[in-house]
């Protein structure tokens, strides 16, 4: 299995704390390092790092650990091969263009079947299950809209019964997903979620013996919300998102409708 | 205008040499500071950095020009924006699924009127001219060619005729341009390369203080071409491409169809 890690932001913020826990889970204290990945929207750009290495162990994530890039949407990944090689092809975000938009996609699971689904705009370049389910939602959403739907609730209600169709397949279907406006959040196991906002507070790494105090690093009308697979601090309070249940997260937010 | 790095070689090389000089270029040696960006494939995988900074003093360029990424393809450029701002969105390499393949495309020149294009399956994503030609020539080969057509010499004369029609409609179109299979060449105005291959030998930087030997570095049965806007080293002979003529490199050789 592998571990996913999201960030919604209603400013442009780092995600170096909550990614120095998620890297160390890429071969230190917890086994997936077969690759990692991120994705970091910045406006409609999506800037994407991706590495076959251990994360634990990678130059590339010491960068991203070390040097602040500032985001309102991230998507982030380290993998733990189940279906599909070890290499660069296989390591998510997997990003595709649709309407103008850079969509980034992270999956955590096992797919079996997916791979029969027929593909048609899109397809997957590796040979993961993950990369295939990403392509047949694409697939669906383009098939629905030719262009983006006026308002986002349309959209949101069409992600929504995709994921609850590839649910339905059988299999274990924990995704981030984004249009670069919005971060979406499935879970059918496993998903966890936490919002920093004033007043704010320190938080302890579980994987690293480091802590931050966000009042140094924070103005007090920052909202920051980070979606994980297992929370990434023992001090803060996370919550699970509800299985079989679509959020939208815009502005570090969950969005209602 | 903005300078162009492209690299074929037979074996997984680094550019770490010939980046380092064109990333000189950029608001240091010369004024192309307004980003820059490198795609590595790597298989059909393709690693791609981007970065809105001048290369000259980018973060991200110094870990490429100290940390090895091997590959046998390679497209780089470096920015000064004549159309569209200065923002990640418009940083080269643009990259886009085709095929299940990964294609990616940088180029050089002004591209007035190509705007009025009309584009179907692929969108741009910014607003430069540049991305708009690479959308564009994306979709003629994709209602061309539905999948990849047997044999590369199809797809060679497609994209030679895509490159003229662009070419026609006036402007400069400099461009390198990979589906992860070849590298292809393509220039109205200013495009060079050179072939290091046994026996090598020592080359020396125009932009820094650098030289490198290449003996050390190399097997006797490596080939390795580099294709650069204008000549990076200046103690070894680069030849100009041809204008308005469609070069195909595979494994660090033009092939000849």
């Amino acid at each position: 299995m592998c571990e996913l890690l999201g960030m919604s932001a209603n400013v442009p913020t780092d995600i170096c704390f909550s990614f120095s826990g998620l890297m160390k889970r890429g071969g230190d204290t917890s086994h997936h390092k077969d690759g990692w990945g991120i994705a970091f929207y910045e406006g409609a750009g999506c800037r994407t790092f991706h590495d076959p290495e251990p994360s634990a162990t990678s130059k590339i994530a010491q960068l991203i650990c070390n040097y602040s890039i500032k985001s309102k949407t991230v998507i982030s990944h380290i993998r733990k091969a189940t279906h599909g090689q070890v290499n660069l092809v296989n390591t998510h975000p997997f990003v595709r263009e649709m309407w103008g938009r850079n969509w980034a996609f992270a999956h955590n699971g096992k797919l079996p079947g997916i791979r029969k689904r027929k593909l048609e705009h899109f397809h997957p370049v590796g040979d993961t299950d993950s990369e295939h389910a990403f392509c047949w939602m694409l697939d669906q959403i383009r098939n629905h809209f030719a262009k983006p739907p006026r308002g986002r609730k349309a959209l949101a209600r069409l992600i929504q019964d995709l994921a609850d169709d590839v649910a339905r397949s059988g299999g274990t279907f924990n995704m981030l997903l984004s249009d670069s406006h919005v971060l979406f959040a499935y879970n059918t196991t496993k998903l966890s979620y936490l919002t920093r906002r004033a007043p704010f507070g320190q938080a302890q790494l579980v994987d690293d013996d480091m802590a931050i105090d966000f009042c140094t690093e924070t103005n007090a009308t920052d909202i920051v919300t980070v979606i994980a697979t297992t929370p990434l601090t023992d001090n803060e309070t996370w919550a699970p998102l509800k299985h079989n249940t679509l959020y939208v997260f815009h502005n570090g937010l969950i969005v209602k409708y």
